[in-house]
């Protein structure tokens, strides 16, 4: 069993924004040389998250439509309310949006090759940014 | 430290359905003959998904109804607008829900027995059918 | 490879609620003397579950006012209209709750540290309290 583990350096530059981080990911499973296994990706966030799906911009526009009438930037919340003197703060959609997406993902590595399908893309989602982002990628296998 | 992994075939026949797949994952489980670990699940597609629930067709309508108010079948999507020439293509709903769902999931084994409580049963959520799906099963551990 | 595995014992006491676990997951991730894996939580539940985000009370009344959105209590489900005769099954708010919020979640461990960033603890969230509730943690690595 052998373990291996980089972190991804992410800059966004919106408030709320979707990141295509397949090939970044990519690069540090060859670089492993691990074959066999699982590649646990964590985001060590509480404002941004992991999700895994197709690569469309249009479709990420969609998603981000839904994620805010779920939890709109400029709802009433007391987080945000507490923090009212930090703009900064004003945070709380990311934060709940957070616990529905979550911030890690597993995904299966077999003979070199995550198990992505066609429409699978490793996808990171800020949700309150612009911010300086981390994505620890840690690989388990053989 | 051992892998097994096999892929379920499953055939989905509805627009939106649930189906239990506890059954067939044991299946791979006990053939795998690892006892302690983590049981891996992974869904290789973008508009279906994976969740651990009760088995319960009342509440999966339930489920359902609340995921169509999230996303709705018949939404404002660009994604969908962008293919209005493909039927196939009309899945917005089923990308979104999918994010939120999420396509995996990590079961802990131990003593040859996946840790599911009482009320957990392993539910594939088809989202886009009907059409021919895959779960990856993995399983490592000893 | 080592295993290591220990349940945690959680009394709820409120309908819905959220409880910082932290230290008592790191307790179990020092017992067991493993210093680089993963630490996989797990809860056996199907009305209660798992996120990872800040410790803050305010925010968590937020986190709960939007779930309470997604599924009200108080919705009209066919899980509760079937169990009308039990008040203790009147829940299917949760059942579906769980569904998107997930009953586990795998952390990185490396040099004996889970990778929480700064704004994040490990949640327990009930969501059909007062209960009796376990959390399974466990921990594979070296």
């Amino acid at each position: 069993m052998n373990f291996y583990s980089q972190d991804l350096r992410i800059s966004t530059r919106k408030r709320i924004e979707i990141l295509d981080i397949t090939e970044e990911v990519y690069r540090v499973v060859r670089k492993s040389g691990i074959k066999n296994g699982l590649v646990n990706l964590w985001v060590p966030h509480s404002t941004a998250a992991i999700a895994v799906n197709e690569h469309d911009t249009d479709l990420w526009e969609d998603v981000v439509n839904v994620l805010q009438k779920i939890a709109p930037l400029k709802g009433d919340y007391q987080h945000n309310a507490k923090y009212g003197w930090s703009i900064r703060e004003q945070n709380a959609h990311a934060h709940i949006l957070n616990c529905l997406i979550k911030p890690g993902v597993s995904i299966p590595l077999e003979n070199g090759r995550m198990l992505l399908g066609t429409w699978q893309s490793i996808l990171f989602i800020e949700m309150d940014g612009s911010r300086s982002r981390r994505v620890h990628v840690q690989i388990m296998g053989e």
